[in-house]
């Protein structure tokens, strides 16, 4: 049995707020508390707010050039003229416009991700043991669309003190029969649930996951930055027109 | 709040199998019961046996072929030998192998995925909505692998009675603006929710969840089929060496 709540009360974040003290708070108002075993989930846009990752909206392009390592497709819309650039960001993640994120923010800003997120959910889950003296794991979500499927699901981008990966390899099914291929993404997995409680536009960033305290541990276990996968063995590593361009140019031929 | 429990006593699922029954008998036999507004999350494996989707294992890459659309890339690992094939299969799913699987299946077969997962999915609902005279909705859930991120994680490939996305195209932020690109696929999400309490080894293929019971609604809502994003608009419709290929051969030189 698992069980996820989001955290009721935590206003609105400004640069410099002392984020743990904040959930934390919010954690010792609310009736469920906190165990040992314990996953806290906060949107990572709240820890930007809090690191002051606010970039003016007039560079918004310029902010997303700036995270961006290395452009993986782009496409415009014939009808509104508007791109979509997919694109690999300093942190390894593939995703649109690089996390810059232009919603939930204060008028005529955009906002990075966190400069850190593994190193941030880390801080946060030290904080959160020290106070409450207990074992809990911190991750940081991002909403991330798919190739090959609609819309968007919650994912991890930061962790601190939570295995990302329930590693089966080696373990054997009912058969006997080895699961080789099987390495379940649980943090990513563990933000999809956090996203059904929180919300998008409630005011809700944080929520509380238990029953998966066999998923917790060490504060230096590896974090987000291990779920990532780029580089050569990545078969996706353009958009199709871009891998088409670069065959096209391959003779010697510019695209037509 | 959600809750979240796998369903226990449920056995080696055999072709032919009344899978509303079991489902309803392990429901009947938890301390939890089933509500309206719950939603049972059963994996599509099981489904598919009950379906007597069962091939020889020894046709296991005939079966790939006879289940895939369109091949999207192919990697032959130069140190095993073995091919991975990334395909579309005729559901517009794209994953490894077409879905079929080899694991938990009995000696010297493989299992194709159902032959309807939204049919089956509603069928499900249906039958679980006679016997309890409740209101809930279901979801075949499978495990897929994803571009650009290591490890799988679950996600929905049948719907019956559940929102597979959550709409708030037109809902504002916490300043008044438009959430104009979101759209969470709550479906996926509550798969993902789910496999952390079935796991992967343990025989507990069915979970239900509870407390979203906004998702639920009449059988008729569209299916899981309308997650799957293919054709035109896919800007990652074939892997980089496959687009490469097309650009190359594109001047009428064959690739070297």
């Amino acid at each position: 049995m698992i069980a996820a709540w989001a955290l009721d009360g935590i206003e609105e974040i400004t640069a410099g707020a002392d984020l743990a003290a904040i959930i934390g708070d919010a954690i010792a108002r609310s009736a469920e508390g906190i165990r040992s075993g314990d996953i806290v989930v906060v949107t990572s846009k709240i820890v930007s707010k809090a690191e002051n990752r606010f970039v003016q909206a007039d560079d918004r392009e310029d902010a997303i050039t700036a995270e961006t390592v290395r452009v993986v497709a782009s496409r415009t819309n014939p009808r509104t003229g508007r791109t979509t650039r997919i694109v690999e960001n300093r942190l390894g993640i593939v995703s649109a416009a690089a996390g810059v994120d232009a919603s939930n923010t204060p008028e005529g800003t955009v906002l990075l991700l966190p400069e850190d997120p593994d190193r941030s959910a880390r801080f946060l889950a030290g904080a959160l043991r020290d106070r409450f003296g207990v074992d809990v794991g911190v991750l940081l979500s991002d909403t991330l669309g798919r190739a090959w499927r609609d819309g968007q699901v919650d994912q991890a981008i930061g962790a601190g003190g939570v295995r990302v990966f329930e590693d089966l390899r080696g373990h054997t099914d009912a058969q006997g029969r080895e699961l080789s291929v099987t390495l379940p993404c649980v943090a990513d997995e563990i933000c999809s649930t956090a996203d059904l409680v929180k919300g998008k536009s409630t005011g809700r960033p944080v929520a509380i996951m238990r029953g998966r305290g066999d998923l917790v541990g060490p504060l230096d276990l590896p974090g987000a930055r291990s779920i990532p996968r780029t580089g050569p063995s990545d078969m996706f590593r353009k958009g199709y027109d871009e891998a088409y361009a670069d065959g096209l140019a391959a003779r010697g031929e510019a695209p037509a």
